[in-house]
């Protein structure tokens, strides 16, 4: 689909799962490049995500641009913290 | 000391550990640079600690060339397992 943001949004499910959507957003549209984008305890997973594909399944993809970053959690209980993100972008060679 | 490499290796401490040894390691050197390598797990810890570092205590610092790539781990057991690694270089500005 065009107009499609191509970001793969990474959470708590083992780093297969998001292995597969990274797969599926790229066979299933023409893009060139993917962004995933993880915060906290599955910045670990993002990088597993972006290592496996590009070493066992898609041997053409290239890891673009990393960016790390921090954000504000709004709490149930009131107030804010920090939380760590990462956002890596893999590139069709 | 001269000759010696600013490198930062992360691991399972608490992030503010990590925090302490980046500034320790910028304060006692006339390092333009400080790099962190982490693996695994460690992977979060280390964005936190360059994250806290750069937030709170060294406005000053940026973030330089970030790396990811994967490692060959020898097992006790026998055989080989892959972990993820991540290089985060912070340059003082």
């Amino acid at each position: 689909m065009s107009g499609e943001s191509n970001i793969v949004y990474i959470g708590r499910k083992p780093a297969m799962s998001y292995v597969m959507a990274i797969i599926t957003s790229f066979t299933g549209s023409d893009a060139k490049d993917i962004t995933l984008k993880a915060r906290g305890r599955s910045i670990t997973t993002a990088v597993d995500a972006a290592e496996i594909t590009r070493r066992k399944f898609m041997k053409e993809l290239n890891v673009g641009k990393i960016t790390i970053g921090t954000e504000e959690i709004q709490q149930e209980e009131g107030g804010t913290r920090n939380v760590s993100i990462i956002e890596i972008t893999l590139t069709r060679g």
